[in-house]
């Protein structure tokens, strides 16, 4: 069978899993990220330490890295990642050399969208649009149950297609990024923005500083009822769906899978999502409009798809 | 050989070519389209009469069709046309019956995408969006070399992607969609909204009536230097830009190929449009940039990839 194993380097923490055949975590290891101005050894020492303590002294076949930034066409570099210290640096072979072992790369959101269509919400389907959102959007695009990667392998960056003209300052640089509006920034700067002008709890939990809210203090506020929390879920779930629209005119896939912090509000984000959906996508009465889903590995789709995805390229 | 034809079914023509296979085009007959209100069979009756001109008597071994409207994903039926009678019709079986050789169907953009491929401005590169600027956007999607239908064979539908919201309204139900800015329509109505308020040649091109206003009047105004014209091309190029830097996004594509009446302008178009892209594309200095290019098979690219279609079919 041999032992595989898939890592998610995000910009918190390092995940580090067995993997078996079947998409089935077997045990586990997590170290935190380093950070993003440290030197890039020290990021590649806390995946090998993750590596090593899950591996636990048996020989491993292949280590795949599911990585949160730009990972070139080849899989091989990581080119930019805005909150790890990879700049263009040769992830795969470098680690493959101190590790000994085959090692695979690809962005997560793309380690997510195997790891979906082999074991989750996207099995047997061939055409899926795959997004996570979290502080921004991710996303993949599965043609055909491949991920399609594209020349630059910069493929599926949904999240910067402009959405509004001259709208909200994105930090790509551009503004009306489609992730200003559907993302768990998102979400939070419309809570913050009623903070003090609505009765809401989420004053309270923020310590009356609106500067202290985070996404996952709305998401409770929103399942104890707060108006301002669920607003805020509806707007960001309207724009949600708004975008799966554009999508889905453009690639009419199977089905749309959903991801990331963001989606563990489960019905209180899609629920408003598909109904923008239904409104807004061309030829809706004409059409099979697809399913919009939750994933279903939640947040080690990570590391089951990079671990299928170095299975697969040992596989050849 | 064998004797291959193309029929570009339009809302106002119907153009019939046989085609060589090396793409190129032996000869044409052309008919008009009896128009949306009239039984389906007239318009058959003008595709036959186009048929039977072009082949002059040699024995056919096969028709392709490309088709102004909706194409289900098998290719058996135009489920919509807005600017034809066909309304869920089995088009393919029905002309394959009467007319006893092998058919196959697709819509006109996809046409557009599998000729250029193939001989034009897209030879020999995996993934390219193809864009046609008519009356509004026909698009079309081509991953690995070959046409992406999607599961409803609607995929490609990028203008009726929201670009801005409550903007413009659509005759797809919607508002703010692509092709209401970036069109045959977008530039005629940019023009529009100036006459009587500025000085333009314009004005006199459509007598003072700017119902009478038809893009290539704009198109020759503008080559004659008229200032009003040269804005809305301006205008028209710019969003070109935006969206195409949404897609790119979405796709990363080897090259973006555009067509129809609008494409006529050349540079005058593509020019803001490529300053646009570079604009808004995301991570533009850490990629490459696809290069925008002007389709070079022109308005023959439907009955060349229609042709190129019902050949690769018979081939098997």
């Amino acid at each position: 069978m041999g032992l595989f194993i898939g890592v998610d380097v995000g910009g918190t923490k390092v995940l580090a899993a067995v993997v078996s055949d079947t998409g089935e975590v077997l045990r586990t290891a997590r170290r935190s990220t380093p950070g993003r101005r440290v030197d890039a050894r020290l990021v590649e020492d806390a995946l090998t330490a993750a590596v090593v303590e899950v591996a636990d002294g048996a020989p491993v076949d292949g280590v795949g890295i599911a990585a949160a930034g730009f990972v070139d066409a080849a899989g091989e570099r990581v080119m930019f990642a805005p909150h790890l210290p990879w700049r263009g640096e040769d992830v795969r072979a470098r680690l493959a050399e101190r590790w000994g072992t085959v090692v695979a790369l690809d962005n997560d959101a793309n380690c997510t969208a195997r790891a979906e269509c082999a074991y989750g919400a996207a099995r047997g389907v061939a055409d899926v649009v795959v997004l996570t959102l979290g502080t921004g959007i991710g996303g993949a695009l599965v043609i055909g149950g491949r991920v399609h990667r594209g020349r630059n392998g910069m493929a599926g960056e949904f999240g910067h297609m402009q959405v509004v003209p001259d709208g909200q300052p994105c930090e790509c640089g551009n503004r009306g990024c489609w992730e200003q509006y559907c993302s768990g920034n998102a979400l939070v700067r419309y809570a913050r923005a009623r903070i003090g002008h609505e009765p809401t709890v989420l004053e309270e939990l923020c310590s009356g500083n609106p500067d202290l809210l985070v996404g996952p203090m709305v998401t409770d506020a929103a399942e104890d009822g707060d108006l301002v929390a669920r607003q805020a879920f509806a707007s960001v779930g309207d724009w949600l769906g708004v975008g799966v629209a554009n999508l889905v005119a453009a690639f009419d896939p199977d089905c749309v899978v959903v991801g990331g912090g963001v989606s563990a509000a489960g019905a209180r984000l899609l629920e408003p999502a598909r109904a923008a959906l239904a409104r807004a996508l061309v030829g809706g009465a004409d059409r099979l409009v697809p399913p919009l889903l939750r994933v279903e590995l939640g947040p080690q789709s990570g590391v089951v798809g990079a671990a299928d995805l170095v299975r697969s390229v040992v596989a050849g």
